[in-house]
């Protein structure tokens, strides 16, 4: 548990939601005489068109129910996109990354729509009558499944984030990011749908000295990676449904490999083998990528949960409080989550990490899920410099950048999990700056 | 709790997920020699394209990442969107209902795609810049909110369905849909984010006599309804949040009211006003619609839970037992769901009621929430009369039909929640039935 300072409590103020409401009155207006039922009413209000004028959409037919069988969100919706960079691209965009607009995320599940993608070929667009699941290497029975055969095998649905270890990294060593989609937006949080590999090899038969299982890709990057085998039989998956509904193709449809807390790159996507063997296998994308180098030079090599981390989503450089007004209650909002367990708490500090108070964790808290926590402040119009930090059940707690950069210097792209800070300028403006002390 | 004939549980004896892979040899082919690590494999299946063929998508690059920055699912799932019927729709589809594919569901999030969707005016597609709540009547402080505005106030996230109480209406008097799609297809369940109506209450000073709340539309139907005070005061909500997005127009963007468990159409959609009052409003569709009609020739009127159901997602009329040989185990599953609280338990019978085993509750179990059920089963390929039944944490149990008609008669076509069959042929072609002794 983190040790807070009673002082930097009192100081930090935090006001209930009963609080919020007995002084939000700027969002009353005055009082009216009782309105007739049923009778459209003007409340103090004469100059606003949009309550005085009929709208077309009152008075006119809607759109017919076969127009969209397959829905779409609304046009005046269309800002809330995925986000490309060239930082990880090939001039084509084949070998790319789409960040999560996670400033706009609500609750915990990530839609598919705005899931973030990595793929280092391009999206492979699969025909799964064509598509096939090889499993073999140190098992008794090896397998080859039709999409349909691995589909009969009894299902479940968990709700778990996916990260690219490389979420944050490219600030390391700065600038930092202006947006928070492109600071933090290597992530995305869904209910996933398959199976457990656990119950595939209770009719495989592992053999003893089996101790590393490839995945690899069918696309045209033919990704692989190793995973140890403790984890393999602990809760990876193979999962097809994604919210509800088949992966989509930029998730790995007809299935991917699901790896939960763990490296993004390891939940392999468009999956068709999975080899059991006694070494790791050393593919390509666990040793050009996804290693981190130390300061002395050698890199980690099998490095693999993503750690405790979080972020402040509201307000973020991309939703400043440029329309608060001092005094305002307003509701400070984030995620956390944690590669290793369940979070425990999140504090807030209002001045880069010298104080801090506990948030609430708010809605589903789930082992390696994202979780949301919130803090409801009274905004006083002076600087600040707002931080987050997330605790697990592990009993991990996040470094601050400076104690992050005393293990792993600064060379490293990957798991950063280092305290972020926005400064909050007096205006209300949000910069993502970093507190280096 | 219900009872449960010993023998019957040893005549349907329920096997476990270890027999599941222990006796599925179906899945297994032969042993082959030990594979050259990270070299192509062929296992028995030399005579199998899809295995010993290059693909056109293991030899090319796939779509770049800026080709859909808000995702769509592959084209090989076209297929599976809602459907919409002649039943409910005026003749040009205006007023109309698009049923969900539940049998393609997993897990207990819809998409906000695939989520059922009811209108009577069609689907408003509304200027959120131009929209307005008005809250008033017997309030102390009146108000009229932007969007902004009230997506200010501190949000909560939680997971309900969302159910239209004519779910099933259709087959009260029979023919039955050979269809699960359009049998019970009208409901859904996701992740809904906005704010409890209590807290706004707990800023305007809800008068003492205010007993009722009216919920009005914008759309051109206007829908109107009016919900008893003590519901609104428990969990009512007014949403912006779908599954971590904006809500799609056709569930009422920017904004609706939802009644968690509740009539769907309680859950008004593109809402823009909602009035205190001390009497019920009688609208429209609480009048001449959504009030069930009894023996007696009285109708109820003020009719809301969506009472304690289930249904049998697999197999159902849409996926039949056909590839199915005696001998197989396969898992049955189903979704079961109670808008007076938490699924308990769910009972299958294999006999059309005379005898029940108990199924296993699958994943997250959550109040007025879809809740996925689960039986591992050998199948003998022999006739059943396949049901399920639920309880829920409030002490309710799902009726036979014949109890059913008992108290409601055929005329209703609202809140139909007798237990469901599905009569299985010696093929493994599943039919629609229902049982009526």
């Amino acid at each position: 548990m983190t040790k807070i300072s009673k002082a930097s409590q009192t100081e930090m103020q935090q006001y209930s939601r009963r609080d919020f409401f007995r002084k939000t009155a700027a969002y009353s207006v005055s009082a009216l005489a009782a309105a007739s039922v049923m009778a459209p009413v003007k409340i103090n209000a004469e100059d606003d068109p949009a309550i005085v004028e009929e709208k077309v959409w009152g008075t006119t037919f809607g759109d017919p129910v076969t127009k969209n069988l397959y829905g779409v969100p609304s046009a005046y919706e269309h800002h809330v996109t995925r986000r490309n960079t060239k930082l990880l691209s090939s001039g084509n965009y084949y070998a790319s990354i789409a960040m999560c607009p996670i400033h706009e995320s609500m609750g915990i599940i990530t839609p598919n729509g705005l899931f973030f993608s990595r793929s280092h070929g391009g999206t492979a667009q699969i025909d799964p009558n064509e598509h096939r699941l090889m499993i073999h290497g140190l098992v008794e029975k090896p397998l080859v499944l039709t999409m349909d055969e691995l589909k009969k095998y009894p299902s479940v649905s968990r709700i778990h984030f996916i990260e690219c270890p490389a979420n944050g990294g490219p600030e390391w060593r700065g600038p930092q990011f202006p947006s928070i989609q492109f600071a933090k937006g290597m992530m995305s949080c869904a209910e996933w749908t398959g199976v457990y590999i656990k119950d595939i090899l209770k009719d495989l038969g592992l053999k003893p000295k089996a101790r590393w299982m490839l995945a690899e890709g069918a696309d045209n990057s033919h990704m692989g990676r190793t995973i140890p085998i403790d984890k393999v039989l602990d809760d990876a998956m193979i999962v097809w449904g994604q919210n509800g509904e088949a992966l989509r193709p930029e998730q790995g449809y007809p299935i991917r490999l699901l790896v939960p807390g763990w490296e993004g790159n390891l939940c392999v996507k468009w999956l068709n083998r999975l080899e059991f063997a006694s070494e790791p296998f050393y593919a390509k994308e666990e040793t050009a990528k996804y290693t981190a180098l130390k300061p002395s030079g050698k890199a980690i090599q099998h490095f693999y949960a993503n750690e405790v981390n979080s972020i402040i989503t509201s307000p973020c450089p991309d939703i400043p409080w440029t329309d608060l007004k001092k005094g305002d209650i307003v509701e400070i909002e984030g995620l956390a989550w944690s590669g290793m367990g369940t979070i425990k708490g999140v504090d807030i500090s209002f001045d880069g990490g010298k104080n801090w108070v506990e948030a609430s964790l708010k809605g589903l808290v789930l082992p390696k899920a994202w979780t949301r926590f919130s803090f409801i402040y009274k905004y006083e119009g002076k600087p600040l410099l707002l931080s987050s930090r997330a605790r697990d059940d592990a009993g991990h707690i996040q470094p601050s950048v400076k104690q992050e950069r005393e293990v792993m210097g600064v060379e490293s792209v990957y798991h950063r999990n280092g305290i972020a800070t926005w400064e909050v300028t007096e205006k209300g403006e949000v910069n993502n700056v970093q507190v280096l002390s």
